[in-house]
């Protein structure tokens, strides 16, 4: 009997942040094969063959196609398999190519979403993507080239849309100058997120056109990403001030790995879903 | 004391899309406030007030003068309080807004991302919104109109973008015809999806052309939105395939709810929390 494949988002870094359904899956699943992003905290105690397939910044410790293989051979095996992947799987993640090798095999699969870290880095950075007079739109593009690509698919600039660009630091040299060529305004501000929604997460905000100057790749780690538009300027008023807040007016626990916000009481149910995260 | 406030993303429809995160916020919450597009079976049996404050199609129930008001009142008289919204809180929610009202007024908020419709129902629908050779990225925009604005935020044509229409049925006859002034091509295709993740799910594939000629608006219910893109032909491998090939191999329960899968085993916890969802 053959098995079947979940491919799973596992949202944007907190370990919270997957999805109910996303979460349930783990747990049934015989065989996990899972990415360098994803918080290995969501992996702890599970009853399942754990198999790491991630790549970093072009090091691939797996070939695509050997991942692609990998899935087949589980699922034809009678095996329940879980592909997990950082933020959501559809979103320059590569599961239409794994799903479609699944289609030529005769194996079912299961697309459950997660959240994307390109619109929550922002979010948790104090930027919401949409805002209404700043950004009714948001465009989400990889600024990751292959050795073939040399256009990036950045839209000519319009006043009324965030772009988000996802791993972004080491082409930012490139993109910035296409920003400019695609009348991007030099004074629109930009901001860097690296590791969000986790305790490393780090913000760095400046202008088109002294990003452009300056060294990107050496202020911020990886992953980065990049937020350009108007709503950028809400950071200052919105970033870490749920914290802060919380906290003096609460007195209570803080959570060191959620830069939003604190919680206080907590239900059986979540502490145990709390316990095995 | 003062309270706090949770703006939490609910995510496309189906109720274990939500997070972890979000599912807990519910639990703690004294007062839930709540649009029309979640899911009612995430609010059964809370130990919290409840109230509606959704709008549909420009029928506000409540204005979001009233909405910022209530958040306010609620956290000042020290209540723990949950912003329920569909999708992603930040993708054309007005968490911005709101959350800018709060720190007007001294109090503490947290954002807990969620899974956005926008990318979660092209999925559902067989639809990934990247795929490396046809999209390397996707483009958000808004389709709803204020009497104030004329202009979509709609970026030119590019091969490797996919444009995703939220609102879409309502004003069709005007982006339709945007679409082809800006150079999207006649025959490109177009995905409408009605109701994305739950048992009403309903998807219409045409090209731009057709669509302009024809009546989106009675042919789709509402919340529709519109997919636009070469990605758009997958649906033809990937749409469905999942339950049809899971329901053939395992002989097991199928998941009316849920179009892409089906699974067999549940863990305890799953059990629990699918009990109370």
């Amino acid at each position: 009997m053959k098995g079947h494949v979940v491919f799973v988002g596992a949202g944007p870094g907190d370990p919270e942040l997957i999805t109910l359904r996303g979460w349930r899956a783990l747990q049934e699943a015989d065989v996990v094969l899972y990415d360098s992003l994803v918080d290995k905290r969501l992996l702890r105690g599970l009853d399942a063959e754990l198999v790491f397939v991630g790549k970093r910044c072009g090091r691939h410790s797996m070939s695509q196609e050997r991942i692609s293989e990998l899935l087949v051979r589980h699922a034809l095996g009678g095996k329940h398999v879980v592909r997990l992947k950082g933020g959501d799987p559809t979103v320059l993640g590569r599961t239409g190519e794994e799903a479609l090798r699944l289609v030529a095999s005769g194996i079912g699969f299961e697309i459950v979403p997660g959240v994307s870290s390109a619109v929550a880095a922002p979010a948790f950075a104090g930027i919401p993507v949409t805002h209404r007079g700043l950004a009714d739109s948001v465009c989400i593009v990889s600024a990751h080239r292959r050795n073939d690509e040399k256009e990036f698919s950045i839209p000519r600039y319009s006043p009324q849309m965030t772009l988000v660009l996802l791993m972004a630091a080491q082409t930012a040299p490139s993109w910035l100058k296409q920003l400019l060529l695609r009348g991007y305004p030099a004074d629109l501000p930009v901001a860097f997120v690296t590791a969000a929604t986790t305790a490393e997460q780090h913000v760095l905000v400046t202008t088109v056109a002294e990003a452009a100057g300056g060294d990107v790749m050496g202020e911020c780690g990886s992953p980065t990403m990049a937020v350009i538009g108007r709503v950028v300027s809400l950071r200052e008023s919105l970033a870490w001030y749920g914290e802060d807040a919380v906290d003096a007016a609460m007195l209570s626990e803080p959570s060191p790995r959620r830069p939003n916000g604190a919680t206080t009481r907590r239900s059986a149910i979540a502490c145990a879903v709390q316990d095995r995260v």
